[in-house]
């Protein structure tokens, strides 16, 4: 059924609190949640309460942790995130970036040890409020293969742009570099349908539409795997996926000296998850370093609208610009609300309970 | 037949200097065109040499000026290129970048009023040297239809990142963001072949394998082209290739003050091709601004290793990671030579005889 975001939200906080969260952390992570319920990104909102709650129960999520600048100079900075929770960590990392780059034009944090983060885009979106442009990337568990390769090396490996565009809704790219999120197979697995040819391979490397295989792969023995984005082989430019994925992984891994995808979600002798040491990496760049904001931003508005105003193919009703679905379905879910799925409210109900709460409060 | 690095550019040499060029600017150009002969890159190379050749005589490419730097900080510029050589733009504007790294742990540089420059990765990996990450991206002709679009808006806009990896071959990535250039389009037309399905689009959006269709479109009305990585439509991710493609206009052209690609290559009344303003962005990061170089050089051959020794896809004799194809043709090339097909040759004659030389000299 429909749910204000306000109802939704609070649940969220009151839940986080419950789980030994500090006032502070649980705002901001229940804000990162619900941005992606309200963007209509519903496989990284609420629906993913579960992950993190096992998380905070575990002690794989560390509540109430102080994360560590480990290196710093005037433009840039690496933290250490001590296994907090990853909303917490990149919400900071994200406003030295901005911080950074009010003061010296450039700013960009790379973190380690952290938890999953949400939704890239948050972060990269936070950067607008100051006219910046905001950079995001992470990795994450391996799930995509690498061309010509039969087990899953890299993260999904999201990279995100938030750009301003004056009077017009900003540019913001949100994508994982692979050729669809895990999230897409997890939908098609529970209605029951195959996914569309060039989304995942086997375990041979062969490709497969079989939803339900790709996801116990990934999730048993990393044979098989998502590609990247561009396909099997390199004739529709599948090795250029894997590069972007490559490179994501560089930045968000291997600049703050975190776990590469492959290595996240450890676990100890006896089967229990140890922090998974997810990195990320953060940027803010001023407009004004290169250009004046007022000139850059009229120039975006013309280029959007050149864009949306060209011919289309027939019977295309729209060429979007990248923010602009996730802008307009935010706008109609403040005021509509936002709908859960009956597996969604029924996990959610359960969570409420072991915590003493009830679903919706 | 083949031809020795030195025979070849020792020729382009010649001729740029016979062009009006000065000694300093044709030693610029000549070794970013033949770096893409010796990479394997050949649409980037001595192939290329009448695009020049024509840009210098007509005008719209001009010799012998000074690029400006219109506005600068610490850690950034915007430099007007004032319609010269856009390789000698372009390494000037990076070397400024590295410059600026050097004292301040990053360097970016907007550059407007250029030519085509060539290969991107020549450039991201002059960073290399200094143990610095490399950023490149430009945009150029339209040639490229935005996601449920049937009109060229964007360029093939490419983007490349160079990143040392210590005593492993450095990862370069220099991409396209279209699922293909327009050069592998050129090379199917003229051996009278069809193109795959995926790669580019007719006049009214719809696919088509027709090179030359799709050729003679771009160059004379925009309708149709190619398509963006992921393909046509949203369900391989062809609106996460539009997005790049985006990504890297708004660098190459917004932060510069540059023309949309759209608008590149403008013609005056009479016909007459005036200069291009083409835009560029290129970038340098020192690693120690997040980590220890040697730390940082020690995971990267980890990761490079990992991949490369990671399970294959029944058939595939090799996981390649970005860069190594081209460096290892760069051996080869160096030691056997580097072949030009018959009409390479006889276009290269038919210049040296304009200019007073022969080929090969």
């Amino acid at each position: 059924m429909l749910y204000s975001y306000d109802v939704l939200r609070n649940f969220v906080l009151l839940a986080f609190q419950r789980l030994g969260v500090s006032q502070e952390e649980a705002e901001t992570v229940s804000s990162v949640l619900l941005e992606a319920d309200l963007r209509g990104i519903e496989s990284h909102g609420i629906a993913r309460l579960r992950r993190y709650y096992t998380g905070l129960k575990e002690g794989y999520i560390r509540a109430k942790v102080q994360p560590e600048i480990i290196r710093e100079t005037q433009v840039s900075a690496t933290i250490d995130g001590k296994a907090g929770l990853g909303q917490v960590i990149s919400c900071q990392a994200m406003e030295l970036a901005i911080e950074k780059a009010r003061k010296n034009f450039l700013g960009f944090v790379a973190v380690k040890n952290s938890n999953h983060f949400g939704i890239a885009g948050y972060y990269s979106m936070m950067a607008l409020k100051e006219g910046m442009v905001g950079v995001c990337t992470t990795n994450s568990e391996a799930c995509t293969v690498p061309t010509f390769g039969a087990m899953a090396m890299l993260g999904t490996n999201p990279l995100s742009l938030a750009i301003p565009a004056g009077k017009d809704i900003p540019f913001v790219l949100d994508m994982a570099t692979s050729v669809v999120p895990l999230g897409k197979l997890e939908v098609k697995r529970r209605l029951g349908q195959e996914i569309p040819p060039g989304w995942a391979v086997d375990e041979k490397g062969d490709p497969t539409q079989d939803p339900n295989q790709v996801i116990t792969n990934i999730y048993s023995n990393k044979k098989g795997g998502l590609l990247p984005l561009g396909g099997e082989g390199e004739i529709l430019g599948g090795h250029k996926g894997y590069g972007l994925a490559l490179a994501v992984e560089i930045f968000s891994a291997l600049f703050s000296g975190g776990l590469f995808s492959r290595h996240t979600y450890p676990k100890d002798n006896k089967g229990n998850s140890l922090p998974p040491n997810i990195g990320h990496f953060f940027g803010a760049i001023r407009i004004d370093a290169f250009r004046n904001l007022s000139d850059f931003e009229q120039d975006m508005e013309d280029l959007l609208c050149e864009l949306r105003t060209s011919p289309r193919k027939e019977g295309q009703k729209r060429i979007y610009v990248h923010g602009e679905k996730e802008w307009l379905e935010k706008e109609r879910r403040l005021k509509e609300g936002i709908f859960l799925p009956k597996v969604v409210e029924d996990d959610l109900s359960s969570i409420a309970s072991d915590l003493g709460l009830s679903f919706p409060s």
